[in-house]
């Protein structure tokens, strides 16, 4: 049982640290000998748990992905609206990027030219999105005029935007840059002002559904 | 002269052919032997024109930035008004990024994080973008309840964003992604709908001024 508890908490290490080699180094440059070191870890136990590079960067991928839809998960059940809902996962997924190296890491692995293969997360991301917008269009909360296309690549284009442009000015990824995000998106995007109160973006932060 | 002329293609053909690998394979796998073999040029060719990689990368970084510069000045003078102009330039660098590799390529750098200080574009981006849309609300063509701060976010996240996804899925590089999103966001960013038509997005293309 301890031996089980020392496992796990060794393949996390690993995780972490492959996830902070990806997004300091790119794929190509890290090498398996610094993240094992990183994690504090011996060569062997690395190879123990991962067989390759790619397969502990599809661990990586597979992490951030499901760290994020908990935190998508959290932000469905406690909003009221689908708007409010897609509000609070935008805002908690760019949280994630500056605080969780695995959420950054899944990120940036899309966007590596030297990991083919690697958007899994950016993919999934944009379902999540498309989903949330059905929602609130079947909800009646969009605005006539807006076509859930049109929404959905708005906010994937924006958010995915957000967070490559963090790794040049971290300053795009605060809660107060997505809260103006969503003050500008939301009188193009809700069928009425009352059906989001115009403090909807700020509201999120203030009731802690973000942490 | 003759000689100078073949100088002059020599380099460019090794910009080009720089470019080509770095979005392909990323900054650090991307070898100047693959690179001079690609521009079928000799590595002593290579060599006489660019001392190390790094100047390689920053003389590609500054072609893009000169290539999308002039796009934008063109954008500027055949433009009615700054905010069209903002369309045609948004548009004219997404087209710009699939048909250019060294546009490409100046973005990747950007995000690739085995090329440290490498967002010269996305920086220079960022203020060509602030700089037209504060023209725009000095000119009186933004909506009176809208900042040049949140514009300017708005709209360098969604275009960062486009030419990241891009490498994920082609689709986002299309002028009719880039018209679809300005029909989303113009109803919120113009003063009045009179000031820019909302055929403006599509306006752009069938001017022809993107080609």
């Amino acid at each position: 049982m301890v031996k089980q508890v020392r496992a796990a908490r060794t393949r996390q290490a690993l995780i972490v640290a492959a996830a902070e080699s990806f997004a300091d180094e790119g794929y190509a440059q890290a090498s398996l000998p610094a993240i094992s070191k990183r994690a504090g870890v011996s060569a062997g136990a690395l190879h123990f748990h991962f067989a390759s590079k790619d397969e502990l960067a599809r661990e990586v991928e597979r992490a951030a992905v499901n760290s994020v839809a908990e935190l998508a998960e959290r932000c469905r059940f406690t909003a009221a609206t689908s708007l409010q809902s897609l509000i609070h996962a935008t805002t908690s997924l760019l949280l994630a990027v500056t605080r969780d190296p695995v959420v950054r890491a899944g990120f940036q692995l899309s966007g590596d030219p030297s990991r083919k293969n690697g958007a899994e997360m950016v993919r999934w991301w944009q379902q999540q999105v498309r989903d949330l917008v059905v929602e609130a269009r079947d909800a009646g909360e969009l605005a006539d005029d807006v076509s859930a296309e049109a929404a959905t690549m708005v906010i994937v284009a924006a958010t995915v935007g957000f967070e490559a442009l963090g790794t040049v000015d971290r300053d795009y990824l605060s809660a107060e840059r997505m809260s103006e995000f969503w003050t500008f998106i939301l009188p193009r995007l809700a069928a009425s002002p009352a059906s989001v109160p115009a403090s909807a973006a700020n509201g999120a932060l203030a009731e802690g559904h973000l942490e």
